[in-house]
C-alpha cells in the first residue's frame, strides 16, 4: 500500500511569504507550486522548484485564476478559451523553473475556487481539460475524485489522481463539508493521521453523520499555512509509515 | 546576400489592442512576441503563436519588465536575481505556446527600457544573459550590436544577432539617436527603404552627422504600431527583395 | 423635457487607448470616467477629468472589478466587504482627480460585469449601495431601472437615476436583449437616434417583439468604442435637440 | 520638548500580512498607510484607517511606485507627469477610507525606492512636490531632512517635518549608513531608545565614525515588520517618555 501527500508551496509573493515551504518539503512527496497568477513570483518558483527537485520532491502545476488580491479563492467567470490559455501561460512558466532545477511538471491541480469551480462546473472543468490536452495529454491532473474535472478529464483520456483530505470532513455523498461550518477542517492531528491511515489503507473515511464513506485516493492534501500545520504533517506521515503505507509519489 | 526582418507583435492586453499584427506577420520573418509582463496575455500570445508558425514566422520571446502600466518602458532597478528570474518566466510561458502551436521560441529580444538599459548597464545585461545561461544557451539574443548585452553574451558563448533599425538615425559611433531628437525617428518609406538596402548591402549606414558608419546586421528591425508602419515595412522587404537581398529568419 | 447623455470615457491604459474621448466629451453631458480597477491609469483620469471640467461635463465614477485582463467584464465572486472597499478606493482615487480639475464626482455607474451582476444579484448591490453610503449618500447612482440595484439603493434614501440604452433592444419585461443575440445591439444611427427621441419624449421604446414597453429614463448611454459610434452619439444629440429636448446632465 | 513616533502600516496585501499592525498602534502616533500601489489593498486601508482613528492615531498617505512584486523598493524612471498622477490618486483613495473612519489624511512619506529617490533626485522629488500643491498645499511631507525633497517642497511652501532614525546609523554628513552595512541597522532596543532621547532632547546623534551630528527631528520612524520590532517601539516611546519628552502627532 502506498500514497502520496501533496502540500501548496511557493504561495508567497514579492515581499510576503505564506507557510513554512522548506519544513513541508522534508514531509510531502508533492508540492503544487503557484505559477503567479494567485500567487508566486518567479523568484519564488524558481527556488522552489530548486528545493523540491533537491529533495526529490515531485512538482506539480498549482494553477489559478489571475487574482493576486484575491489570492485566486474568487470565482471569476472566464471564457473558456481565456481559461485554457490562462493555464498554458502559468504551465509553461513553471516547467522553465522545474527544468532549470533539473526536473519536469508531473502534474496539475487547480487552486481554490478554481479547484472547486471545476469540481462542478462542466465549462471552466473542460477548459481546463483542454489546456492539457494542448500543453501535453500525458500530464496526470490531481482533483477530487468523482467531480466533474475528474469525469471530463477521463473521458479526454487524462490520468486523474484522486486527492483526499484527511484534515476536512466528508458528506455522505463524499462530498466536503464547507470550511465553514463547524468540523469543516479538523486541528486534532492524532485524529487526522488516523483518518489518513484509515483512507490509504481501507480506502474509506467516517463521514460527518457517522456513515462510512468509500474514499480511494492516490493522494493526501496537507496544509502548510496555518499554525500547526507542519506538526499535523509530520504526524500524518508518521502514522502512515508506522502503518506500513509507503509514502511516495504518484508519478 | 540576407537579411531577417523582426518586429514586434502580440502587445495587446485583454480589450486593447495595439498595431495591426496580422499584416506584419505577412512581411516580417522573425516576430518579438510580447510575453505578458509589458504587453500580451496568455489569449494574445497563443493567437499570435499560432498565426507566426503557419506563415513560417521565427517566434522570438520580446522580454521586459513587469510593468503593463509603464509598458514596459521604464527602467526598473531590479536585483540581478529576481531579473533572471522574470525573464526565464517569460521564456518559459512563450515556449508553451510555440509548442502548442507546432513551432518553438527561437530567440529572446529584450523590450524598451530593457532593451536600451542592457545594451548600457552591465548588471542588468548579465541578468539577461543568466536567464538564457539557466534556461537553454542555445538561444540566440537579438541586440544592438556592440552593445554591453552582445559583449556579455559573446562572452558566455550566447549566439548574438546584431540588430539594425533603417527607420532611426545612428550617431558617429553607431549609437542610436535618442527617438525624441529632431530626426530621431524617420518616417518616409523611400528613405527608410533605401537605408535597409544600404545596410543589408553594403553592410553601412549614413549617421545624422552625414558620416558613414559600418553597420554589419543580421536583423533589421521595423515597426508595426505608427500609422504607415505597416506601409514602411512592405516597402523595405519589397526594396530588399528587388535588391536581390534574401528577405529570411536568421535562425 | 430634458435627458442626459452618458457614456464610458478613460478606459485606456498606459500605452493603449481606446474610443475617442475628445469627441465624445463634445456630445454627452455626463462622463462615466474609469477608475483604475477594470480600465483607466492615473494620468488618464487627470487628463479625463480635467477635459470633462473644461467643456462643463459632469464626473461619474465607473467603477468596476479589480481586473485589467478582463476589461472588467468578468464577474468575480467578491466578499460583500471586498467588494465594498474597492468601489470606495475608486472613488476617492477619482475624487482627488475631480477635485484638482476644479470639479467633483457628481455620481456612481458600475461598468460592466459589476453593472449587470449589480441589477440582478442583491449581495454585490447591497455591497454597491454600502460603498455609496459610507463614501457619500447624497452621490446619485446610474443604472438600469427596476433593477435589484435601483432597489436596494432607492431603500437606502440614495437618488437613483435611470438609464436607458437607445442602441440596444429590450425585451417585453424592460430588461436588457443579450448582446450576442441577433439585433441586440443596432448600428443604425437614424434608428437609434429615433428610438433616443421617443425614450426622451414619451417615456417608451418598441421591444424586439414590436410591443411597446414603458421607459421612463433620465439618462441615455451612448457609445464611443465602435466605428461610428460617435457619429451615432452625433445623431442621437441631434435628433433629440431637434425634438425640442433638453440634452442636460441630470445633476 | 515633543516628538512624534510614525510606523508604516496597511502593509500587507489581500492574503498576505505583514507587520503587527495593532501591536504598533498602540505606540506610535502617526501611521505611514499603504494606498495600494507597493502594498496595502482597499479592504486593509479601510480596517487601517478605523483603527488608527479609534486610537487618535495620525493617517499619513505613505505613497509608493506602483510594483506590488517588488514592494516599492525598486527605483522606477517614471516621466514626472505621471509619478504626479500616480501619487495623486494615492492620496484620494487614501483619503476616501480616512473619511469614511471619522479622520483625514494629515501628511504623506514617499515609501522605500521612492523615498530614497526622491532625497536625491530633483526630477521625482518635485513630482511628488507637484502631487501635493495640486492636491492639497497644506498637507506636510515626511522625509529625510537636508534632503532634495525637502527642500524643493519648502520652495514651494509646503510644510516639511524632518524624520529620524533611531535604530539606523548615520554618517558623518548626516546620510543614513546604507541598511546593507555593518551596523547600518541597530538592533539593540536600550541602545536605539537611547538614540531616540538624545535625538528628541538634544538634537544630536552619534555618527558611525564617533562624531556627533546635528539632527533636528519632528518624527522618529519606528519599524513594525521585523522580529522585535514592536518591542523596540514601545522601548524607544518609553524611554521618550521617562526621559519628559512628550510623544505626540506633529499635526
Amino acid at each position: 500500500v502506498a500514497i502520496d501527500l501533496n502540500a501548496d508551496l511557493g504561495e508567497g509573493f514579492g515581499r510576503w511569504t505564506l507557510g513554512d515551504d522548506e519544513a513541508l518539503l522534508d514531509v510531502i512527496t508533492s508540492a503544487n507550486v503557484a505559477c503567479g497568477f494567485h500567487a508566486g513570483d518567479p523568484s519564488i518558483m524558481r527556488r522552489t522548484c530548486a528545493q523540491a527537485v533537491e529533495r526529490g520532491v515531485v512538482i506539480g502545476a498549482q494553477v489559478g485564476y489571475r487574482d493576486l488580491a484575491g489570492f485566486g479563492r474568487r470565482r471569476i467567470d472566464m471564457a473558456p478559451p481565456e481559461l485554457t490559455a490562462d493555464v498554458v501561460y502559468q504551465l509553461g512558466a513553471l516547467e522553465a523553473f522545474a527544468r532549470i532545477a533539473g526536473g519536469q511538471v508531473g502534474y496539475l491541480k487547480p487552486h481554490g475556487a478554481l479547484y472547486n469551480t471545476a469540481v462542478v462546473d462542466a465549462v471552466q472543468a473542460q477548459a481546463v481539460v483542454d489546456a492539457v490536452l494542448a500543453y501535453d495529454r500525458a500530464l496526470p491532473i490531481l482533483t477530487l475524485p468523482r467531480g466533474v474535472l475528474a469525469r471530463l478529464a477521463e473521458a479526454a483520456g487524462i490520468t486523474v489522481i484522486a486527492e483526499a483530505f484527511a484534515d476536512r470532513t466528508y458528506q455522505r455523498d463524499a462530498t466536503l463539508t464547507p470550511r465553514e461550518q463547524d468540523r469543516g477542517v479538523l486541528h486534532d492531528a492524532a485524529l487526522i493521521a488516523e483518518r489518513a491511515v484509515r483512507i490509504a489503507v481501507a480506502g474509506e473515511v467516517v463521514a460527518a453523520d457517522g456513515s462510512t464513506v468509500r474514499m480511494h485516493a492516490a493522494s493526501l492534501c496537507v496544509h502548510g499555512d496555518t499554525p500547526g500545520a507542519v506538526e499535523i504533517a509530520r504526524a500524518v506521515k508518521q502514522a502512515l509509515t508506522a502503518a506500513g503505507v509507503a509514502v511516495r509519489s504518484f508519478v
